[in-house]
């Protein structure tokens, strides 16, 4: 069997233009065997540190990352009207590529297109 | 009690630069009372018409709008190899505002930032 | 001659979630005929209120909308480290078609997708 | 004095969902000291690899990328009725910093919030 590509979540607050080091995130798959597969902080390279990345433990599925902006905003002081729990889901199909999730957000809304 | 302002939900397919007709949209409340919302598809002004636009059926609470992006392309004849059933989760805690959706999407990814 | 079907421009500041009341927006056709097409403030209701947007003026051509964002943050005591002027370039080839341009931004960048 | 962070161009075509190797791309300083300060194709790990990147050639001012996608998609045999020449203008202020700018496009419209 290949190797898988795995997946890498990059997270930026745009609204400040700084990544999003401290931002929790959780990486599940929800089919066809649920897993929570990576949980951790954003670090200060923007990105979560985690073996997932390089490809530990992705299988080809459906998956979920949730990031946890309403504690990230809650922590800074600022509020967080709008989004609170954000859940983005895709398939992973093509195990050995990577899938690279750039994450651009604010308290109103967020931009994420697979990146490679 | 004040009228509430509504939940107004505008599609595109910005790799074709196109109002996504056709596409199938439900809008669900998660918490407190959950409940689906709406349901329909997307007509030819790139809106869902549902009365939940102008208010009805909306109250303070977690909502989530579900996309069903893989049926959307499917019936295009395209391939829908990462994003499928695309959910987006938000907060109306002012329910007297409207909350305007705009998803902009590509099989690859969107960008929904509130859009008022 | 068939009616120009106009050019329509809408921003919000998503950093704050709100429209962006009082940026100043210019239209200039930049070929073939150059011409200051339309310029004013984006209103209340995050657009720009000018009859280019129901086609007066507009004719096939290359065009650009320029945002002045470094006016609009330093008239909020806010800093605009990044971006200040932002030109935004497209053709108009289809005259007879609308041409929507929503504008979502914050001090350190935006995105813009033909909205219909 | 110390050394520049560098801009670090990034390019992804989001209806297809891969990066934009070929595109052209152009960096230019306006101000102060106008310049063109590098050219060259996006490569097939969608950056464009230039010294600029680790700050050759950078100094503080205002710069302008310009993205060849009339000329990418024509490549490819697809229309690009819309976007053609798409100009990014931006300031590097703190000279120290890194500047990555990653550039999500589809004909219709793009996404460029500054990566970090």
């Amino acid at each position: 069997m290949g190797k898988a590509g795995g997946i890498s979540i990059h997270a930026v607050d745009v609204s400040t233009g700084r990544v999003a080091a401290g931002l929790a995130v959780e990486l599940h798959r929800l089919e066809p065997a649920p897993a929570l597969v990576a949980t951790g902080t954003i670090g200060p390279n923007g990105l979560l540190d985690h073996p997932s990345a390089a490809g530990e433990g992705i299988t080809a599925g459906l998956y979920e990352v949730r990031f946890d902006l309403g504690a990230f905003f809650a922590a800074a002081g600022r509020e967080a009207p709008f989004l609170d729990q954000v859940p983005f889901r895709f398939h992973v199909r093509q195990v050995a590529e990577h899938y690279h999730l750039p994450f651009k957000f604010t308290p109103f809304g967020f931009s994420l297109f697979r990146g490679a």
